[in-house]
């Protein structure tokens, strides 16, 4: 077996994971990638991001493309949790479980007795994650949280404003995205923290807080010495720092050192700029940015993004393509190192369908090998059995409606 | 002692980082913050970051703001790994290391004896990580990776032409920054996997595989089924979607569930529109999401935002203001949750000074006591004593020119 299939560097830990739709199923997809039992359970509808993450093939309802990706590697079962026997199977998955993740509000988890003190009195080893959308205890305790409104109250939308003119957000859920590896990184942080046989812990996730951390810490700037201070790093806040056009396409061109910059003017026939003082050290270049970026900009449009790139590289001055998404779908080292993949097993739809891989590489544990994300209810019949329950049993629960 | 402080999960860990500049110091503070003993190797000159991270105060040459809050709680020894002298201290801090991390190309980690097989002869219980621009193998192997290059290359700035018209970049380090979380969080995931006594791992982070699977796992859409497909999420990739002008400052509002869209027309004024087939469902709003976000931002116009928060509140519309970077600075969440602070024992310039802390909470471990980023060599005495170098052979080392 080669390393990328020996099973994970999590292999052995059970995720017991009640969450949807983004910010959970990151967290969860990166532990079922390397190798953790991921345990989605899910209400009788199925997670939202089934019907809301773009159109499902008509053979495969439910498994919208958004959910495709944010789900692999996971066994799903549905379970009523309104129900006392729904709430009776999450306890029997709780006692077998090392983590429990949620993003439900600290009343909804003590009400379904799924609260971080239930769950250590089922299994003190449990590490119990809780996706806030705010910091307990604060002003905002409880506020509904959604990526959009964290992306404006955090101040991503402000740097957008202070880089070009307007506040916007990011054309990705952001915040749901980058707090649910930090998620999955906290998860695994107290995993080691246990040992093997500490108690485990509770653990608070706050999206709001670390997506205050993650622009700050970027833009606090001089700010952080006092209120007379600036925000922000103006390499990055100015407009002109974009993909320049070239020709036929767009380029990104870094030439930051004093070499890289030198071989810049060399590679675009301007020698003479290398003795321009504007443009002589990194902080002439950030003195006259704008300047800088604009004469890097009108320079670009002179040949096209094929022609630039090997002369760039005789220069050595770091520069690659600015892909759009159809001709990253092509990129060589996107599909060579596995990343991007044709599924050949796990074809659902009519043509050819497109998979994504765990990027990172484990020479020891290697990765989980492939499986597609669950239809919804998909592993019910094999998680019941795992835990002890009969047949007779199984059909009580499924005749109760806990099970879809 | 308060849980926050009791030391953190990763107490009893000890990193050895030889990275720099922003995406190794990302996932390093994760680990620091967790309670690792993380020891910064600079070279003589120190982090680059440490002069091109903003202005440094008079008194505190090196302390960056941009330094400052990505190297919080970490220790800083100088070690010049050219000399045989400084590799011969660096392979004595890797034989009592936990982790290694570098960004290094492979070939100068096997020149200065620092790759995988080399630590694993010291240490055998070794997690080994290296963050690479490319992964390893591919047609890209070993080219030059920036920040910029990797948002081009792995469709970010693509992301932002379908939005917005034209390719930019996130006004963020955005593929460092994420990509040193999923590296911190791959290094965690492996310390799991050793257990008390198996071996430890080389570990691969490769930048551009990581951000073109962020990319493309939110947005390969409908592109996932075949060639026939449309990429993205319309309801993220419109122009419209974005913080809405109020009379006086900017507001997000996430009115997607039909109650959400009903309260919404209530709050504004118009009930009439609950009726309005357009707006009636889900599918129908996606159908017309701009005339939906048009009719959102005209009527957001007619009041202010403190107007506005507690009337969307009454009809259970999730909405918050939009921060500017100055407005966040007070905001009582942040504030109230400790996650800004003003540093009352840290102070390094005139003006009281901010601090960041992690965001996440740990009911068992906390997290490690606040400690102020090291200055450049802060540390090489204690470190060096720790490993056993006697005052005598410490000098030696100074005198060689090892050490700064």
């Amino acid at each position: 077996m080669s390393a990328r299939s020996q099973g994970g560097p999590l292999r052995g830990i059970r995720v017991l994971d009640a969450t949807g739709v983004i910010v959970g199923p990151t967290a969860t997809l990166m532990l079922a990638e390397q190798g953790a039992d991921v345990i989605k359970v899910e209400p009788p509808e199925g997670d939202m991001m089934r019907r809301l993450g773009g159109r499902a093939p008509a053979n495969a309802p439910g498994m919208a493309p958004k959910f495709l990706h944010f789900n692999r590697n996971k066994r799903s079962i549905v379970l009523d949790l309104k129900t006392p026997a729904g709430q009776a199977v999450m306890r029997r998955l709780a006692a077998t479980s090392d983590v429990f993740i949620s993003n439900m509000r600290a009343r909804a988890l003590v009400s379904l007795g799924l609260d971080a003190a239930s769950m250590a009195a089922l299994n003190r080893r449990m590490i119990h994650c809780t996706i806030s959308g705010f910091a307990s205890g604060g002003p905002y305790d409880g506020a509904p949280a959604y990526d959009t409104i964290i992306q404006g109250l955090s101040g991503v939308a402000d740097c957008f404003r202070r880089q070009a003119g307007e506040p916007r957000f990011a054309p990705f859920v952001l915040t749901d995205h980058i707090v649910g590896i930090i998620a999955a990184q906290a998860i695994c942080a107290a995993l080691v923290g246990r040992g093997t046989d500490g108690p485990g812990q509770a653990i608070e996730v706050p999206m709001f807080e670390n997506a205050a951390a993650f622009v700050l810490s970027e833009h606090l700037g001089q700010r952080t010495y006092g209120p007379g201070g600036s925000f922000g790093d103006p390499r990055i806040m100015t407009p002109d720092a974009r993909p320049l056009p070239t020709r036929d396409g767009y380029i990104c061109v870094s030439a930051n050192t004093d070499a890289q910059a030198r071989g810049f003017f060399d590679a675009i026939g301007r020698p003479e700029l290398k003795a321009d003082p504007r443009f002589g050290s990194v902080a002439a270049r950030l003195e006259n940015v704008a300047d800088y970026f604009r004469l890097r900009a009108e320079a670009m449009m002179a040949r096209t993004t094929e022609e630039w790139l090997p002369l760039l590289r005789q220069h050595d001055v770091p520069a690659m393509r600015a892909h759009t998404l159809d001709s990253l779908l092509d990129d060589p080292q996107l599909r060579g190192s596995g990343t991007l993949v044709e599924e050949e097993d796990m074809q659902i739809g009519e043509e050819p369908m497109l998979g994504l891989r765990h990027a990172n590489r484990y020479s020891g544990s290697g990765t989980a090998p492939p499986r597609l994300a669950p239809r919804l209810d998909e592993h019910a019949e094999e998680i019941l059995s795992e835990l002890g329950f009969s047949a007779e049993e199984r059909a009580g629960l499924r005749n109760a409606g806990v099970m879809s």
